[in-house]
């Protein structure tokens, strides 16, 4: 007897809330019915309308300040108001830069003439409207006029010059040039600076997008020589949004900083540029060859230099207000109008912008009709959905910024999640969000059928982890076909939800069988979409079949379908890791600090060549993780008694099922600490924040995470106790949940 | 009282022969000679002869058949001659083809005009000797007209191949283009001819030793666009040497095959090109562009292939026998005449040949000359010292070949060691060889001084080792300095000593601080070398050091100082590895027929891309290993008992002492299998050997390993036994040599 009893209770661990319901969140019968109004919007679900939408909106440049993005705008929002929603275009202002003067030359060689202008391309038919394209420029630099020897500091992070100190290279009063890539391209000259350079070239090599990875437009999708990626280096990892207006909506009567206040308007001039640019001078630098990670794909030498000759470089901007236009369409919820459900895209592009962002911005649409279309046949959103087409999200997430900084009374309330695309193309599935969602999202890739083979996008992901994983990886993970959501760093409109105001947050797209190297350049077209990126734009109404359902089921769900276990699991794993990072970093700055007395490093290093040996470092001290353990028992304990409530939570009486629901979606808010992260206050989620030296990367569990890296070793022990407390206050969430369920 | 008796117990066991003798295999008071020579012979090391040395014989091409071939043989015989040796040229006639007929074209475009000719540099005094020196080519390729699409295949091993057909690609009936490097280079076209193809081109990517590495020559020693790779393409893995007389030397009037009946002659055309030639080849390639590991340096997108237009190769050789100069220069030994320690470098090289083989061809001529002068002083080697000056290596270890099959005999007879170098370089020391003779070896590098600091080879080696770790790594390895030998493969002249005589050798290198894209290139010359290589030649002293000592206490050791203990290590280690190699490959073929169960690799594929997915495998059995096991710990207990007795071998009356040490250097005999290896019958050593699919790479226990990894479980299970008798045989002599210690 105790053998069959001991076998249930096994099992028991595998049985969540999700396997017990036919639809995670729903009575049978309302599960029935949603499953049965998911099919119909499945078959209402047409690509050739995003085709249409996506020629007639990249049909010209449509970034901040263009008549085009207004144009945009205006389109998207007739488009709303004819499907029923309640449409409003909300405009905020906020600073944007646009070039004046960009001047760069090698002092004293009049054959350096380089373009900063990428070529019109045959075939191609909007990528000869030069006069209507922001030319190419890094929005945010600053105005200056520098000149100087220049060094090659590879992808211009942290650890690059380190690398520079050991082959004693010094950036001071130099203008460095780094490779795109590595890290949010915001980071290069923010660090540069920090190094003491005085200007910042950020160029695309051949060996990331161009050449060498294929063949380059027209005749495949990499970047061709004059390609540039443009893009903003405003420090984000502070705040992102107008600089102006930190905290506050950018509306047209704000208070406003004075720019010369402002810390995320980056220090000195910065310039992206074509390979084509870039090479003569690459060329131009002495000194000793780069380390081999550091080579690119163009046919010489790298070295790190410095130059012999001179660079010039000077830029001015225009530094302006620019009006942006918020597309915000509402179909006001059933039965529960004041929780909403969001789902945004932006719509302002760096140029044409098909890829990025109008691949997502067309399947949002698409979704929005046909929900549209099963209303009038009689389907009831419980909840209210809204959906947004974010503006300025390429400066600085500035549309999605300022909306939620000037909404966030009523979002802190009303918002239940979030869920963000910004751009989509073929291949599989990438889900990232906050933990509670993991299951619920499973649920939803177990349903969507991947258009190219007769799979589920679920089952074609698995397909791709399996086949790409090493040997040891593949006999752990056989059958384990369960999507683990990636935590969400930044790059996108979710930012501000998620980070500033703790809305649980989810961002989809596919992809990873449409590379290239059209990123922000003149190339990202429609032509170039169409060609290489989603022909027919059947990924794109895989998007809307997967987004749409996302918000569908969210927006009618009997209970919010979050999982406290999955949250607990990964921020146990999280929890992990940083005692891990800690506990490394001791053994090797012990081994380190040994083989610094015993001069190894002099000793390995070839004497004919430039070296600085690194010097002892502290040593790195135990840090007293107990609150946080602790924190995380009585979490773990919750989150199992939560998940075996779950279930039940469908049949309670509807007063009480209205106050459950509060307490999850709200459960999110607990993560956030009102005094934000360290040297960022904007920043007030403890899970998850972009890495203050990486950019889009996220850093999890940051304030104890970065502190570590950071070598901060008092900070790191203070925000062991401020997760430990954040985590309490989550605990009590779940514990007001149970309470309810029991 | 336990426990202390139970420290001793533990230290015992790192308490080897050799650190309770002031000298490995000398009593105290002949160790004190010993020492006492070896600090004179140092001090005669002059690096200005080694400079002169090398400017007379690199000053003009010396490949086998040229005149200053033969004028070097003679120069080095008349110093080996004026410094006492009694010295002798001896010569072999082996097939040597040289090129009639080089035309390389792409069918229909006149354009392409490929150079085939290396240029001259500014600055290099003999790269315009081009009437002198060997056209580019690759010595063995077949006579051959062949005609049709290219195909690029990478490297050209067998899992290239396997990638091409997952791509859908073939080569049958193409002609293919691979790069140099990955493997030895007479792997690409044997592996090519297998799978169908009439024509092989190999080219010196500049990713391997180009400009993506550093700075071309003359600025640098890099490969220069022209610069083009020679060398040898002859199936050595089969067997080395003259393809017309295996087994015996090729004397005058010695048996020669028929050149048609040769196995190891390539079957097709191969051609060794440039970067600058390549490149319009490569532009021509259509299909899918190259897995990212398979990219280059150059400019372009790498595609596979096929190409749309086809590539004409035509070559013709002169089948010549050619007549080789070896140089034989003995000293007798004063105790013990017949036992020879053998010091051998090649003295041929494909153009000039400074770095190879010169550079370590100079630094044994000074061992010669120092050791002359000590004998003048009073020094009596005890043993016959054998120093030999091989031709014609480049071309298939002729020379050293020819000689060891000619007087094999005697060799088995005679010969205890045998000390190869093949060139030398600025760096750290690199060892390979027989590994009863690491103990010895690790004496050695002690006591030799590193050039550049103030440290032994063996401290800056642990150094340079340390400081490019991993952290893990590191902290295992802290402060074990013990220098591992590595396994000999094939690519020098002890192949023929150690893998067909079973004659215990070692290789021995100084590098790692000199690297260069020269290689058998007209660029390998003095001027190269003197500015990149080991300017000064304070190198080239540490190997005259370092070889001289090996040779010297070798020569004078009153027992000959082997460690049975380091083989069996070293061997149970091999036995691991084969058995993990099995093991895995089971785990991973039931892992991956999972897969294909579930069509996992279709449906992760881009359906958009041709596609052929594999194929399910045999399950991989389970072997039976108890007879190797069991002769494993016979091993293990009699190599145990040795080294506890070995220290008393300096004490045993000297006719006992003398059958110890014919029984100690014989052991290695016992290695050999007559029979020899499955397929190449030549090689007999049971332990290491040449890959037969790698070339120069070694495969330990390769009778075991190859048939596993082709997957032939029946001759895997056999070889089990070939060597578990083989390491008997051996642990016989083990136990003999106890027999003569108790």
């Amino acid at each position: 007897m105790k053998k069959l009893l001991f076998i249930p209770a096994v099992l028991f661990l595998f049985l969540t809330a999700q396997s017990q319901q036919k639809l995670m969140g729903f009575t049978d019968a309302n599960a029935a019915k949603q499953l049965d109004w998911e099919k119909q919007f499945d078959a209402l679900i047409k690509p050739s309308n995003q085709d249409e939408w996506m020629k007639f909106l990249s049909s010209h440049p449509h970034h901040v300040g263009s008549p085009q993005d207004k144009a945009n705008a205006e389109y998207m929002a007739n488009l709303f108001r004819s499907w029923g929603y309640q449409t409003e275009i909300e405009s905020y202002y906020p600073l944007f830069p646009t070039p004046k003067t960009r001047v760069l030359e090698i002092v004293g060689d009049k054959s350096y003439k380089p373009k900063l202008q990428e070529s019109a391309v045959p075939g191609d038919r909007t990528s000869g409207q030069y006069s209507e394209q922001l030319p190419s420029y890094n929005a945010y630099s600053a105005d200056g006029d520098v000149t100087a020897e220049l060094v090659f500091v590879n992808r211009g992070v942290p650890a690059d010059y380190e690398e520079l100190a050991r082959m004693g290279v010094d950036v001071k009063g130099k203008i460095v040039i780094a490779k795109y890539g590595g890290s949010w391209r915001g980071i290069k000259p923010k660090v540069a600076y920090e190094h003491g350079a005085i200007g910042c070239i950020i160029y695309s090599d051949p060996a990331d997008d161009g050449y060498v990875q294929g063949d380059v437009y027209p005749e495949g999708p990499f970047k061709p020589k004059d390609g540039v990626q443009r893009g903003s280096v405003m420090d984000m990892p502070v705040y992102p949004g107008d600089p102006l207006t930190p905290d506050v909506g950018a509306t047209k009567d704000a208070k406003r900083l004075d720019r010369k206040e402002v810390v995320t308007i980056m220090k000195i001039p910065v310039l992206p540029i074509s390979y084509a640019d870039a090479q003569p001078l690459l060329q131009l630098l002495k000194g000793q060859p780069v380390p081999a990670a550091w080579r690119g794909g163009l046919p010489l030498t790298y070295h790190v230099g410095p130059s012999t000759q001179k660079v010039h470089l000077k830029l001015e901007f225009n530094w302006d207000l620019k009006q942006l236009y918020n597309v915000i369409a509402k179909m006001p919820g059933t039965e529960l109008p004041d929780q909403w459900i969001i789902r945004g895209n932006h719509h302002d592009g760096w140029v044409n912008g098909a890829g990025d962002p109008l691949s997502g911005m067309v399947a949002e649409m698409e979704e929005a009709r046909a929900i549209s279309e099963l209303v009038k046949q009689g389907y009831k959103p419980k909840r209210t959905i809204v959906f947004c087409a974010w503006d300025g999200e390429e400066p600085a997430l500035l549309g999605s910024t300022e909306w939620a900084e000037d909404h966030q009374q009523e979002l802190k309330q009303k918002a239940v999640v979030y869920i963000n695309s910004d751009g989509n193309g073929r291949g599989f599935i990438y889900a990232s969000g906050s933990h509670t969602l993991e299951p619920f999202f499973n649920g939803i890739a177990d349903e969507v059928m991947d258009p190219q083979t007769n799979v589920s996008i679920k089952e074609r992901r698995y397909a791709g982890f399996m086949t790409s994983a090493d040997p040891a990886t593949r006999n752990k993970m056989m059958g384990n076909k369960n999507i683990r959501l990636s935590a969400l760093g930044a790059g996108s409109d979710y930012s501000s939800f998620l980070q500033h105001l703790g809305i649980a947050s989810m961002d989809v797209a596919f992809g990873g069988e449409d590379p290239g190297g059209e990123y922000h350049s003149i190339y990202d077209s429609y032509d170039l979409f169409v060609r290489f990126k989603d022909p027919g734009f059947h990924y794109g109404a895989a998007m809307s079949k997967t987004a749409g359902r996302i918000t569908m089921r969210l927006a009618n769900a009997d209970v919010i379908p979050v999982s406290f276990r999955s949250f607990y699991k990964t921020v146990n794993g999280y929890v992990s890791e940083v005692k891990s990072l800690l506990d490394n970093s001791r053994s090797q700055t012990e081994t380190e600090n040994k083989m610094i007395k015993e001069n190894l490093f002099v000793l390995a290093h070839d004497p004919t060549k430039p070296y600085v040996p690194p010097v002892e470092k502290e040593a790195v001290p135990f840090l007293n993780f107990s609150e946080l353990d602790n924190a995380m028992v009585q979490l773990g304990d919750a989150s199992d008694q939560f998940e075996k409530l779950y279930a039940g939570a469908t049949q309670l009486p509807a007063t009480k099922q209205n106050r459950l629901n509060e307490v999850l979606y709200k459960a999110e808010r607990s993560l956030i600490n009102p005094g934000g992260l360290p040297r960022r206050s904007w920043y007030k989620h403890e899970i998850y924040a972009p890495g203050y030296y990486t950019g889009y990367g996220v850093k999890t569990l940051p304030g104890i995470r970065e502190a570590i890296e950071q070598r901060n070793w008092k900070e790191a022990q203070e925000n062991i106790g401020i997760v430990a407390r954040t985590i309490k206050a989550y605990t009590d969430q779940v514990n007001a949940a149970i309470a309810l369920l029991k």
